[in-house]
């Protein structure tokens, strides 16, 4: 793997280590899609509120943030006391987040190892070996995309159909990692290989993650795009103008069921009715063998209502602010998450190649690799 | 049939002619949810303004509030020249609405062959009459959709589960109609009838009829109901918190396929993969039996990328206004409506009765009834 297949076709990046490790730069999500504003970390606690008010979001860039979080804090304290307190805060800054508590953990195996005065350079490395990671992973994830997406091109192209027409939901995007997205990786390669194609991107309600932040990424890096509702998916499969659908994941259970966000059953429903594959791009570190029945056994977040109630946008002046779409004293239910049964998913991509969703392969792809 | 039958349970009407004949009163529905504001209307040039800004909406109500448009110029100046045109005027105010080219047709049965001098009268009592039958038809297919509701009522309550759980889709309800709506016809005829029942009602992006026009009106009327956003439906069909399906239409095809509110199709998808019982409130006169294919061959309107880019709510201050969700330069689509094909419906609800998504049957179902 060269250097160069792990820059993402952007030059923007969701973090950015700063050179001589004081800081690290992030975008703050909260005034995507209407406003870029970057924002500069230097300290744990600048880390701690960039993971708790959301400036950054996506299991994978908490992580690494947090990790940048933990080595900001050796080089101003590296002392035992300090680096546990820095670490329980930033546990604490989003508590259910799988990805924060696996990050942490790891800087912790790493400075707890060492004298405080080697610890500010040894965490800041890990942190960007963490970081690092993520980018090989999802490039890799787009290198095992990218033959399907060139398979159905081709197979449009010979219709003589124009682009290739992509479905995704959410924001499974990079600014979700580090850098390339896992569902959107396939598509950046594509994009870059000279494949002609198209998105159609799910608004996602109720937080809206297509309209605002897969629309505004894919726009950034030149990829062309359409908004659609959530219930306008149906319709374009069954008038043939998706190819495929991809999404990503936040959790697959051994069985292959997809925990994704709140939609994506309904969309894998219609690609099964139309004929249309449905892949979801899976790092292997969202698997989880200790789950069979993802329906049965997978609790639902269930949101707060104001997140259906109220949405938040830009109005004539400029400015970003939230209405109100429900009458008073309508109540409203908002489910983040359901899961797609396994019967419905053509493939997994993952970082180690193309796997259907059985049990038996998705336990023989976590089996150690041969060296 | 008893004149109680034909009153709705709610005390306010979409449109109420006011005594005297000289004015109908309407809703004016542009500030639903977040003010009720009614309007009088006193002669052809109100009617024309309330019917083409979207002061009244659905297909129904259009209809009878142009018919009073008609006998409100009769009033004025009934001559030729007047009358012919005011309906001009009426037919360009929305020019695809079905329902009003097929009031004002009506109305000039009536008034061209009279007298100028007799018109007023006669104008005003057929304007009368097809607000009349508008009702009557929705209260008889409220009528005809109760015992499904209350068979499964019964079937929830006999294992414990509480109240019957009913999901909807867009605004098929009183505000479409001239009272009682179509799909909700059956929803306030149970709930006046004692079943214990909940409405879930889908927001219906991109012009969220659901959230602000069928959330309000369910409210108006009692009826427990809880907003979501229209990803979820799969979701609570997935976990048994979906007793049934109940949805209007635009438009029927002899085989039975339904032309309704985008993302329709997804939640009868979502409601074969679950057993969960797909019904369609269909006046007969949305019947049309030249039509066999829907999906080929209903042209489906692709309205304006503002619905989908811009959402309309109320601020912090109580000011409604619109705000833009997407980035500058993501382009959105908007298909207004979708098709799902017949082999997904369970059953038709027509004011003629309960009939199956199947030629024969709708065929038959438009023979002259005995008398």
């Amino acid at each position: 793997m060269t250097g160069g297949e792990l820059e993402p076709p952007h030059r923007l990046r969701p973090i950015r280590a700063l050179p001589g490790g004081e800081a690290v730069e992030i975008i703050d999500q909260r005034r995507l899609p209407h406003e870029l504003r970057l924002a500069r970390l230097d300290g744990v606690e600048a880390v701690v509120t960039a993971i708790r008010d959301m400036w950054v979001r996506g299991a994978p860039l908490i992580g690494a943030t947090a990790a940048f979080g933990v080595a900001l804090q050796a080089r101003a304290d590296a002392g035992d006391a300090a680096m546990a307190a820095a670490t329980d805060r930033l546990q604490a800054s989003r508590p259910t987040a799988v990805n924060l508590a696996w990050a942490l953990q790891r800087m912790a195996r790493v400075w707890a190892a060492l004298a405080p005065a080697d610890r500010a350079a040894a965490t800041w490395a890990e942190a960007e070996a963490i970081a690092r990671e993520d980018l090989a992973v999802n490039a890799a994830i787009g290198r095992n995309g990218l033959p399907i997406l060139q398979a159905l091109a081709a197979r449009r192209a010979a219709v003589g159909g124009g682009a290739l027409q992509v479905l995704t939901h959410c924001n499974a995007g990079w600014l979700a990692t580090v850098g390339w997205g896992t569902a959107t990786a396939p598509i950046y390669q594509a994009h870059a290989a000279g494949v002609p194609l198209h998105v159609w991107v799910d608004e996602t309600r109720p937080r809206n993650q297509g309209a605002s932040l897969t629309a505004w990424e894919l726009g950034q890096a030149g990829v062309p795009h359409t908004v659609v509702a959530d219930n306008a998916g149906g319709h374009l499969m069954q008038h043939r103008q998706v190819d495929l659908v991809i999404v990503g994941c936040d959790r697959v259970t051994a069985r292959g069921d997809v925990c994704n966000k709140i939609g994506t059953y309904l969309k894998a429903l219609a690609a099964r009715d139309n004929g249309v594959p449905f892949y979801v791009a899976m790092p292997t570190s969202t698997l989880d063998l200790s789950l069979a029945d993802g329906l049965a056994e997978i609790p639902i977040e269930e949101r707060s209502a104001r997140e259906v109630t109220h949405v938040s946008g830009r109005d004539a002046s400029g400015s970003v602010l939230e209405v109100q779409l429900t009458p008073d004293g309508s109540a409203a239910a908002n489910p983040a998450f359901d899961v797609t049964p396994a019967r419905l998913v053509t493939g997994l991509i993952t970082e180690r190649g193309l796997v259907p969703a059985q049990e038996a392969a998705l336990r023989r792809l976590m089996e150690p690799m041969p060296r």
